[in-house]
């Protein structure tokens, strides 16, 4: 349950590692806008679900975990009883429509199981899944009145014209078929589903809500009663059951992004048998074996934040394929992914930070996947660009960079992306890196940097296609292309171009050459910084760490400069600009809710106080990240901050995907065993660990005291042990020779 | 252009023979209805042309032949020059769009050819076509301000909200995919494309008329220009061109039932080259070779309306697959058509009279083909219905019936549908024959009639329901289905049940049993009919004539009864409310222009006087059928009246398909020579044939005489020849025999 409160936007529902059915409860479905006029209520319920609400609308397939802006929620199904009701309700007056009370009391939120008594029908509604099929099962009351109510309307950030097409066929007394397609934060987005009831339907029927004149000749039936074909804009449909209280009804709802002839395919694959406890089970055991990736001894509270991160680290990227491989891509064709799994929504200006990077040592295989579907993405994008935020078959250019080229880069220097394969995907990293009409591209090129009178979050923009670029230069040297490394090895230098040497921070500038005069450096708004001010976001040079210090006036002013972005106050008036955070996502004015600061606190080991990330690294890890349903303190952003935990507990993070290299930390676990892709184990073991113990004194490496604050990726894939030396107090001299 | 003007609503554009693509002029584009209120006007732009219109809104690539309620016009494009406008203008003020005025001097429609200048731009338009390409040449001025506007809301009776989606990928400078997606007579419908151009773009762009209020992180780019990704619900894009006098920019347009990869496989399949006219004279080689199947001598008008119908009757239904023989079905999913070509737009109400019968003769290997495409359907529908009115992968549900029992009993009797194949055919005739709740068909079922209180129109119902009974018994016959056979031989005496012995005249009936108080039989709306009033469809029994003409009082009053239906003058209150039909259309109360008297004049032949049709048919093919673009007395109705024609003039005329038997009238022709599948020719000829020599006399087949005024489907497979002796008076004595 930990983030299902206020701004962690995670869901509690049932889902195996890193598929594509989410099925988890939503207790809104407010709309996004209506009439244009948006509504700021609709950003709690990216998730679908506020731990905090008294009634649950219903069950619906499609989630994202932990996102800023939303979409899905596909095909939310109720179980009712008593008189039939098509509208959702209200929160505040729930007997107006099909919602129902509930109370966390009768919740159980496990791995591949979430189970909950909806309070108003005296059902018990149990859920679970694999990989491309949600199961339901319903324990009602003896009745012949219950209900099933599959509201096609219902969507997460839904709005007025969101729904473009809803299409519903009843096969039979058993089976349903259908799809949706919507216009949301994917443009032109379409799942097809199959639902496979345990009995037959006594009755069936539905409602359009369309504003649409023409009928045709339709107008010749009731529709709205026992005829087998639903088409609209707006749909609600509802199925009857004569219900006993010993025998539940069973539902298997499969989705697809192809047709419902896949879907049933998936299906007939997948599920092909009514017991509901053994395919919780057998979800439950794919959860096991994946957190077990991990093994570690710590106390309670950082084992349940910790396997609760590699359980959400785990969710996404999610599948996106037939069982026969078969998927929607980009041009709205069907492709085959041959030889590979193909993977969507790729929330990448979160995730190649340090979700990627952890894949690359918990998941090679998968992440070389994620790559190859990112390279799918590539040949099939009109524009030829790796994708910025993908989900299903669509780009929706949401955030700044072109980070795909880190996960590419990170993943050539790893060399788990290598030969044939690692040049193309360089190829199309140099590619998308050129694209002039992309998001202030073309300006980068030609002046080295985005004019902010040009386009807004410039600074954001120009560091972020630094720090891309370095990463393509990186790849470009690891397969010998010195062209290209040459290339965009200068272009990772532009970040200096916005740096205001009067100021000392990085600073928007304009087309003609100057700095923009007005600038608030703890603003987040209109100062040319996207989701972070000048305080954080000049920190953003994670490729050159050494050289952001020589520009900002040597290591002493650096040191200071990030003492105090941790220790200063931000004050409220900027606090309320900032986005996507809680006051619990901030220490001092350092932001850890939002992604651009999350490399800086490892800053300090590139210069001679590296004790001093120590203590601070663990006040986020403590503090931001809380075993209570509140206790995230900003989005999880599909895994990313979950990334950060896994990486900061156990002492170590890529400060710089793209480079083989981890700067190192304090971390919080007593002994860790990293189960690798090679089969050798990494351990990692701290001695004097505790809650106060916060500063590493020393570390050992398989004995060998380490004399520099990193280890390579090469020295994890070895194996051995890492041994921490805690203490109370900060050893002046930790790494001090550098 | 006969039938481009007033009720013909037939096209002038460029179509090869049941060819998927229409490539046709639109000279308006007008709405069906704004904001719920429909708009009479529509009903003239069936088919997208009107004679008397001034101007040209576009070339669309997809048209209905005939019918009398529309959709399609997918695709407009339309060259201009000068500035560019986006919007199509009005026919009183073209400058305000991008419409343009042309002439019918500079215009030219051949098969498979169509050209026309566009005035306001120097345009020289020409059209041609395969079967699912159309291609385009447009000879601009030397400009470099040369525009081609693709409007993906112009459409075939478009309202408010017939446009569902539309989505378009400029994949490169030469190369336009995407698709559109309506919701029309066809509910849930999407036709995707591709466009070649011979030539690069300059430059491109397209507006958007959306209300739709969420534009996501697409208000990153300017999306309206060279932008590549174009998507929404109502789209209207440019291409601009820089051209020269001498070398005309020609197009490419493929379409796909099943995606954007099929248009192009399509393309690339048909016309894998930039030769126009090749394609125009491969377009005219396949209509001389379809119009050949049938030549005929006789005066030059009679010619021009004979082969007119010929090209009009080979127009549809139309093939409906990729070149990889794959499709959209009803359920949406992509199909493939294994061993057969699969046809769409089945205007069976219309066409199971005599267009398929006529196929049956001519084309017979397409019209088991069109059976087997109706028995996909079958297979696909979740009604588990053969086709009502269907067309891309939906149901309409247009007009009265199941007439695609009639088409397959046809079929099955006359040996053209046989074996395995026959009976699964009669299964689903027996199974739609039986679906409760279509259109009455349940209280059909429980009363052997349709009560006019619970659906309206039902004494058209139940005469049609019982002949397509009958058709269904006729078939089992055929096969040995004796059980079948009974059970629809009783129901084809259905008709019986709404005979009013009072007053003379099939009259609605009531649930209670008792008719309708308030009946006037000239009027045709409210009084149980639909298309025709009791006068005409009172005669609506052709399967049982001998019956018909007991039932109504014997043979002289059922002769003074024709008589006077031809002799009486219709009422103007009466005309005004007569659908889809213009005075042209009505000789006294026979209607003509519309289907249930299209057997009538051949009821003449079960009687002692059967001379007396033949100048009343041959006046019928003189004043119905005329050269010109007004010519036709009503829509041609997908080629039903075209086949009408065919078969009059020839002689003879089905007037119960699912019978082996063609009841004889007086052939217009003086030589027809019909090539049959089987190698032989049927040759009819006429002795003394004149203008004002409309009587048969005698008749003989191969020498010998023709004793009764009917002949059979065998005598006809035979070959051999049938000679009419003409006269100018009528022969008292013609077949008086039986």
């Amino acid at each position: 349950m930990i983030g299902t409160d206020k701004m962690g936007h995670t869901y509690p529902g049932a889902t195996v590692p890193f598929g594509s059915i989410q099925l988890s409860p939503d207790t809104d479905t407010i709309p996004y806008a209506v009439d244009g006029k948006y509504n700021p209520e609709v950003y709690k319920y990216c998730a679908g679900y506020q731990y905090d609400d008294t009634t649950i609308v219903g069950f619906s397939h499609t989630h994202f975990s932990g996102t800023g802006h939303s979409d899905l929620g596909d095909f939310l199904l109720m179980p009712t009883t008593g008189s039939l009701k098509l509208n959702p309700g209200t929160e505040s007056n729930p007997e107006m429509g099909y919602r129902s009370r509930f109370s966390h009391k009768t919740e159980k939120a496990e791995p591949a199981y979430y189970k909950v008594d909806l309070d108003d029908y005296n059902i018990k509604a149990e859920l679970t899944a694999t990989t491309r099929v949600g199961m339901h099962r319903y324990t009602f009351p003896k009745t012949k009145e219950s209900h099933l109510i599959l509201d096609l309307m219902s969507g997460i950030y839904n709005y007025d014209e969101k729904n473009v097409w809803t299409f519903v066929r009843v096969e039979n007394d058993t089976l349903v078929t259908g799809y949706r397609q919507t216009n949301g934060w994917a443009r032109t987005r379409t799942v097809y589903f199959a639902m496979s009831f345990s009995q037959p339907i006594t009755q069936y029927g539905h409602a359009k809500y369309d504003k649409t004149p023409y009928k045709g000749f339709w107008r010749k039936f009731d529709e709205s009663k026992n005829f087998p074909e639903m088409a609209g804009e707006k749909v609600r449909a509802y199925f009857d059951f004569e219900t006993k209280e010993d025998k539940p009804l069973l539902i298997k709802f499969s989705i697809s992004p192809v047709s419902t002839q896949g879907a049933l395919k998936n299906m007939q694959a997948e599920i092909p048998h009514w017991d509901f406890d053994r395919i919780k089970k057998e979800g439950q055991e794919k959860w096991n074996t994946e957190l077990s990736k991990v093994q570690i001894v710590a106390s309670e509270d950082t084992k349940v934040n910790f396997y609760t991160s590699m359980y959400h680290a785990f969710l996404g990227p999610t599948e996106y394929m037939d069982v026969d491989q078969q998927y929607r891509g980009l041009d709205m064709n069907v492709h085959s992914a041959n030889g590979f799994t193909n993977y969507t929504s790729f929330s990448l200006w979160d995730t190649y930070r340090a979700l990627h990077p952890l894949f690359n040592i918990l998941q090679p295989d998968r992440n070389r996947d994620m790559i190859r579907s990112m390279m799918a993405h590539y040949y099939q994008s009109v524009h030829h660009m790796l994708p910025i935020w993908s989900h299903y078959a669509n780009e929706n250019w949401c955030m700044i960079g072109y980070h795909s080229v880190s996960v590419i880069a990170d993943a050539i220097v790893k060399e788990i992306l290598t030969g044939k394969e690692a040049h193309e995907a360089l190829a199309a990293c140099v590619q998308t890196a050129q694209t002039k009409y992309y998001d202030g591209l073309g300006n980068y090129m030609d002046l080295g940097y985005v004019p902010e009178d040009l386009n807004g979050s410039s600074v954001s923009k120009t560091l972020e296609y630094s720090y891309d670029d370095w990463a393509i230069s990186q790849a470009a040297k690891k397969l010998g292309n010195m062209e290209i490394y040459n290339m965009f090895k200068q272009r990772a230098e532009n970040y200096k171009n916005v740096y205001d040497s009067t100021s000392g921070f990085m600073r928007p500038r304009l087309s003609n050459g100057e700095f923009k005069e007005k600038f608030d450096p703890l603003d987040t708004h209109g100062q040319g910084f996207i989701e972070g001010n000048a305080w954080n976001y000049s920190l953003y040079v994670p490729h050159h760490p050494k050289k952001l210090i020589e520009l900002m006036g040597g290591e002493e002013r650096f040191v200071s400069r990030l003492d105090s972005l941790f220790s200063m106050e931000l004050p409220d008036k900027y606090f309320e600009k900032t986005e996507d955070i809680s006051r619990e996502g901030i220490i001092g004015n350092y932001v850890h809710g939002n992604e651009p600061s999350h490399h800086v606190l490892y800053l300090y080991n590139w210069t001679h106080q590296a004790f001093k990330s120590h203590d601070k690294i663990r006040k986020v890890l403590t503090e931001m990240y809380k075993s209570t349903p509140d206790g995230l303190g900003g989005n999880d952003d599909f895994g990313q901050m979950s990334a950060w935990y896994i990486f900061s507990s156990l002492g170590f993070y890529p400060v710089a995907p793209g480079s083989t290299t981890y700067a190192i930390g304090s971390p919080s676990i007593e002994v860790a065993q990293i189960q690798l892709a090679n089969e050798k184990t990494f351990v990692i073991e701290t001695k004097n660990q505790s809650a106060q113990n916060v500063f590493v004194s020393h570390i050992e490496h398989d004995g060998i005291p380490l004399k520099k604050p990193f280890i390579t990726h090469e020295d994890i894939l070895k194996g051995g042990t890492l041994t921490f030396y805690m203490s109370d107090k900060p050893n002046p001299n930790y790494m001090n020779f550098n």
